[in-house]
């Protein structure tokens, strides 16, 4: 049995476990793929052949030798550069971190996938220091589009929906501070999982903004995105914000009737700032899933601007020494909003962090009378790279500090959320399924129903 | 009996729940003794003297009828003026907080000391908003020192040191983010709790700097201390950072030996910038003690100019629409530092609360070979009304900035702190007793120690 890049990590796994299929073989088809197309996409910025066929090496001895291989056995995943690999000095989309000392040792998600027996062929591209909603990088060029190679990934972990949407990997981590595994996803046309603040580790990672900072997958089905999860779930000591909750397994829930939910849409602000594709999207969800109610969630415009303030003081404090010794080193976009952060005053920020706690209780009693609320991922379809604005509502805006605005305020306070994709023509678009903390279950039970209907799916990369 | 105010509050209780003297003559006692001698002390704002004899024939009447009264039965007392006080509008010092609504219910603390039978009968001058080191008002006038009436209370909670330190009533409530129970105590001569960041309720209190906020007792025992401080006690859920911890009665323990206990002096920092009374005052305690171990406290310096940092910032995100609306109606020393605080960039502050994490953790690992740590309360004795400078190491500083410059770095990691006051002559001083996070109990054994060999005690007031 060959490998073939529409297989899912599902599929591989089975094959590679049943020994139908080789570990190596499957590392071995994702290797040619990464050379046939990343030329034009552009996702990864290391490539860790000799690793991946070392791993996939000992996963077909373990098989031989009948040991148990783990439910990702033989998977070829990547992971955004911000992950610490072993032997790379984790760049997060810098060129100053590129002297940094080599990390001494795997990201602890990372870790996790490979003990489940996933097979980490490469880093992937990502805006600089994630600071980014266009999946650009004035250090490593732009990632691609895989429906369209003029068009942007989403950033901040454009490597990752590149890799993924192209289907060089069934699967890739990144990270979502603001919306940065929702963006890629939805212009991507994939699943993306950005879990509840706190679930999965960040240890040995670079991060942006402690308090925002989440890690999660991205796959083209909704099992792998489970498979992914569930590999990398636990608490760890080394992320003080992921000690408490242990394994909850996803998968095994998926499949399980939506009926008694109660889904709501994000009504008021999340129904503006739309262009058509982004409300047919949702609609068809809506309608797919019997959802007519519309739920208000308030201030949420002020839960934006807060995410904002907090995010760009913090991304300053964090960068604060290279911005004084290396300002000239910094992509000028990222560096002029880090210097602009840095000048915030610190009284307008507790107010933001007071605004959130109000925020946060607000919610949670919306979810007293909601299962999951529906909300656009994105106001739009991949922009073309370089596209400096676009008119949301007739105002005309900055794309790239606009591209957020429906993921900010979700993010805001760490609520789980699926992204999943509308293969709407000529490109697909993603929708949020969104959850109470800790139910990233439902979200995923929601997400997998709707690719049952087939109102959601991974188109395939037409652009490549 | 008649009550006198040499009696302790145990006293007091004592007669007042054994039929030897009634709760109103206690209370009537120390309306008298306010009377004479508040006049020069300027302690209190508001004397409730009604709701004072109410209360007192309530307790005596349950008396009469055979029901239990608590241990505070009868015992007069005061809170600072940033207590809600049922019918008074919570001034918190200032001009501007007069034109609010009366509050409609007691603070939290003092429902629990007046549900133990205690009697309220006042409220006390405070710097403006909490933000003093003085016990100077602009507004209500100075409190003055019971000792000698020419000079300084200390601050902010200067009127709760004035009261007891007076004997106007043997126990007094304030609140110290800072400094400012230890510093009053220090200068008034009494003993004063800070008890651990999250133990006791601030509900229906006016906040200062919400992450370094505490409320404490004040009195001229530490028997009385133990005594309010145990009725306080227990978790509240409406101060978010006091729901978890139960009661932990500490006065059945204060008379246990300290021979087994491992008593540090804080070295490095805290051994500078001291005059020589508090180096004299650090040396009997730790003699008394048998202590000779010196532990250095590492980046005190940094922790103290993190606490600045933080509670400008804090403060001034908490007065910003009062320092636009009524800039001119605020004391300008306090007004200045706030304006100041509002434009201080929230990345550096990003930086000071990383440092606090740090620190906390370096004490942590302190208190693992240390049970108790010994240090100067204030550099000096209390420096007269109206002094700007003082000469501290050779250094002409401003007094009314540095005189919290070796309570600061232990408040601002929360730590508990019993004040003691070392009889010194002319004038009193305090000394800290420092121990980890939640082991109140273990400086007010230490404290009591020192009480019973004479090294410490409240010295009777020789200014009235």
């Amino acid at each position: 049995m060959t490998s073939k890049p529409e297989m899912t990590a599902a599929e591989i796994a089975k094959a590679v476990a049943g020994g139908k299929m080789s570990a190596l073989d499957a590392t071995e088809a994702a290797l040619a793929r990464i050379k046939q197309h990343d030329g034009i996409l552009n996702s990864f910025t290391d490539v860790t052949a000799e690793r991946a066929r070392a791993k996939a090496r000992a996963v077909d001895a373990d098989i031989a030798a009948g040991k148990d291989v783990g439910p990702l056995a033989g998977v070829p995943f990547a992971v955004k550069n911000l992950f610490d690999v072993a032997g790379l000095p984790t760049r997060a989309g810098s060129k100053i971190n590129r002297d940094r000392a080599p990390a001494a040792r795997d990201a602890t998600l990372i870790e996790r996938m490979e003990a489940a027996g996933a097979v980490l062929v490469g880093a992937l591209n990502m805006g600089e220091y994630a600071y980014d909603f266009t999946g650009e990088n004035v250090h490593d060029g732009p990632s691609r589009n895989p429906h369209d190679t003029t068009r942007m990934t989403g950033g901040s972990s454009g490597g990752s929906g590149s890799a993924v949407g192209g289907a060089l990997v069934p699967i890739a981590l990144g990270s979502d501070t603001n919306g940065s595994i929702r963006v890629p996803s939805s212009f991507c046309g994939i699943f993306g999982l950005k879990p509840t603040y706190g679930r999965l580790s960040r240890a040995r990672s670079f991060p942006f903004v402690a308090s925002l900072d989440h890690l999660g997958p991205f796959a083209r089905s909704v099992a792998d995105l489970a498979l992914a999860y569930d590999a990398m779930q636990g608490p760890d000591a080394e992320d003080s914000a992921c000690t408490t909750r242990g394994l909850e397994p996803t998968l095994p829930l998926i499949a399980n009737p939506v009926s008694d939910l109660r889904i709501a849409i994000a009504g008021g602000y999340f129904q503006k700032n739309v262009f058509p594709e982004a409300v047919e999207a949702v609609s068809r969800v809506a309608k797919a899933l019997g959802a007519t109610r519309v739920v208000d969630i308030p201030e949420a415009a002020r839960a934006r601007a807060a995410a904002y303030v907090i995010s760009t003081t913090e991304g300053a404090s964090l960068h604060l020494d290279r911005l004084r010794q290396r300002a000239n080193d910094f992509d000028p976009a990222v560096r002029d909003r880090l210097i602009a952060g840095a000048m915030v005053p610190a009284a307008l920020v507790d107010r933001a962090q007071k605004f959130r706690r109000w925020y946060r209780a607000e919610l949670a009693k919306i979810f007293k009378s909601v299962d999951v609320l529906i909300a656009s991922a994105t106001p739009c379809t991949a922009p073309k790279l370089g596209q400096v604005n676009f008119n949301l509502d007739g105002v005309e805006l900055p794309v790239r500090a606009n591209i957020g605005i429906h993921t900010q305020p979700i993010s805001f306070i760490g609520l789980p959320v699926v992204a999943v994709p509308v293969p709407l023509e000529p490109l697909p678009i993603g929708v949020q399924i969104i959850a109470a903390p800790w139910r990233e279950d439902i979200a995923l039970r929601v997400a997998h129903a709707l690719e049952k209907m087939g109102v959601v799916s991974a188109p395939a990369p037409r652009g490549l």
